[in-house]
């Protein structure tokens, strides 16, 4: 694969990339299809969790139960080239864990599948690492795994990861995004870099040797704990949180149909700057977190001050980057230009 | 890497496949010291759910949550081979929902991980529905998944699958696989097959174009169902469960160290006939399923006979196939031989 990447152009869209985000939007159309056809007097348990970022099923005991799974993508191939190991797994639980808290569950349990074409005892050891150390920042157990060698199917360096989680929604604190409405406070949480996401790109626009691609593999944050703070605190006047992942600032998009976003850009750093000058910043958008790594919506000025507060309490730097109005799709103000994603 | 394979003798063994159990074994005992450095309260609140096949998590409300993941290994290779991807993610389901029984669990919830080179929307759509069907048969929800397209991880038709599910241990249903006593009879339910496991081995063995090749493809049984209601009507009387997967019939030494097992040979069917004229007894019975897809241990002849009237009615074949008896190891009469496993 590698022969045609150079080869080629470098790619200005994630579908130039080799990803085709359209298709696996259609496949999704699909999967809907067929779990609709799973007609089970169960189904009826499934609680309207916000966005779709976890499942969300309520038990005879009361109890709902969140879960949710994701991996972290080519990002997995800069571990390799850069022969670093040890905080890939932060990023396998915190794409878990911040999808868990985003219907308001409280991350608990972890699984983790790791897939390889040779089992290196050293670096899988660094990888397991990484996921305990995940696991800490989220106060979730590890509970189980599975690791598979196949020599055939992986090559001798190459792996995978996917990771599962379980969470628990207190009563009361189920997030639907229902409650959203014009005017409500958009407070964006920083992100540490790239997160896990948009790699397949990423890798290609920011060079080897450039010394912005070490910076690449800065772990995911993990905003866990304030976050269930600000859940606990701040009670109704919290109405939606969004995990900023694949689809960028469109994620946003994900928790209501029935409104819109009027957001301005964050300040970039220089690896978002970077990007910024071979994208165009519909797909730049649209394809990264562009610095907000979390998204919190809350009613009031004073209620986005509090979550502000929790947030800096915790060392993350968190700000009012717009707010919710009526109508569909997220308008951001770039200074320059103005863009509008739906 | 298939050139590499045709250009070598036959393996005979798990590990000249390229699959080397003793470092997954390292592996695992390293990873076992570090989640013990996860020293938090809640760690007191996993349950000791038998052999491991499941973690066994107690809520406040009275609730037991299992989890497990699993995958299907090189199977997955095969699919690719026969260009038969309708039946691999029943597989993907039995792998997790068979682990999960054996802690008493009835499977819930299950989620998928499905990661490729390159997204083909026919072959993808055939894989959810073997999904979908393993969940119907298992009583599951498919509630979420990940799809990941990776160009430059995965060969174009390349992918993996892994699962994660979800049951929930009713109220004295915990089986822990310490009530398992010398005397307790083995009920052995039958296999339809390899099921998903040492298809590393198995692959090379049963060469392209052997009318026993597609064979090898069908899909792991479900024992949800039947052993439910075994699990309900025994109650004490049934005092352990054992999914036999990787590890083969080493995967009974999993419930307890306290005890030993003397078993008999099941019928072999043509496929582990073939593979048998390959490979030596001791590593057959340690890598396949040798005909035990799954065994049931209860403490008398009246609650096997029980237990195999269940399993008959659900259609598949079980019988008693020896007993627990006080040492250790795993003891199989193979009519000519007599092999010792532990």
């Amino acid at each position: 694969m590698s022969e045609q990447e150079t080869s080629r152009e470098k790619p200005r869209s994630y579908l130039e990339s080799g990803v085709n985000i359209a298709l696996a939007d259609q496949f999704v159309g699909r999967i809907k299809s067929l779990t609709g056809l799973t007609s089970s007097k169960d189904s009826s348990r499934l609680l309207p969790g916000a966005g779709g970022y976890a499942a969300v099923y309520k038990t005879d005991s009361g109890l709902n139960v969140a879960c949710t799974t994701d991996g972290v993508g080519s990002k997995l191939l800069l571990c390799e080239e850069l022969n670093r190991f040890d905080t890939i797994g932060i990023d396998l639980v915190a794409m878990c864990a911040n999808d868990l808290i985003c219907v308001g569950a409280a991350p608990a349990l972890f699984l983790d599948y790791y897939a390889c074409g040779s089992l290196d005892l050293n670096r899988s050891t660094s990888l397991i690492e990484g996921i305990v150390a995940g696991c800490k920042l989220a106060d979730m157990l590890l509970v189980g795994g599975e690791t598979a060698e196949m020599p055939d199917l992986y090559q001798t360096n190459h792996f995978d990861l996917a990771g599962f989680a379980v969470g628990f929604v207190g009563e009361g604190k189920l997030l639907t995004g229902q409650s959203l409405r014009d005017g409500d406070l958009v407070v964006a949480v920083s992100s540490s870099g790239l997160h896990s996401n948009g790699f397949s790109l990423a890798r290609k626009l920011i060079p080897e040797g450039s010394p912005l691609r070490a910076e690449l593999l800065t772990p995911t944050e993990i905003y866990v704990r304030p976050f269930l703070q600000v859940l606990n605190e701040l009670g109704s006047d919290l109405t939606g949180a969004a995990n900023i992942t694949g689809g960028g600032w469109t994620n946003l998009l994900r928790l209501s149909k029935d409104c819109g976003y009027a957001l301005k850009a964050m300040e970039l750093s220089p690896v978002f700057e970077e990007l910024a000058r071979h994208v165009e910043p519909a797909e730049l958008y649209r394809t990264f977190n562009m610095g907000m790594g979390f998204a919190v919506m809350v009613r009031s000025a004073e209620a986005a001050r509090a979550a502000i507060d929790i947030f800096a309490r915790a060392g993350f730097a968190a700000s009012v980057q717009g707010h919710v109005k009526d109508g569909h799709g997220v308008e951001i103000d770039c200074g320059k230009t103005t863009i509008f994603l739906e």
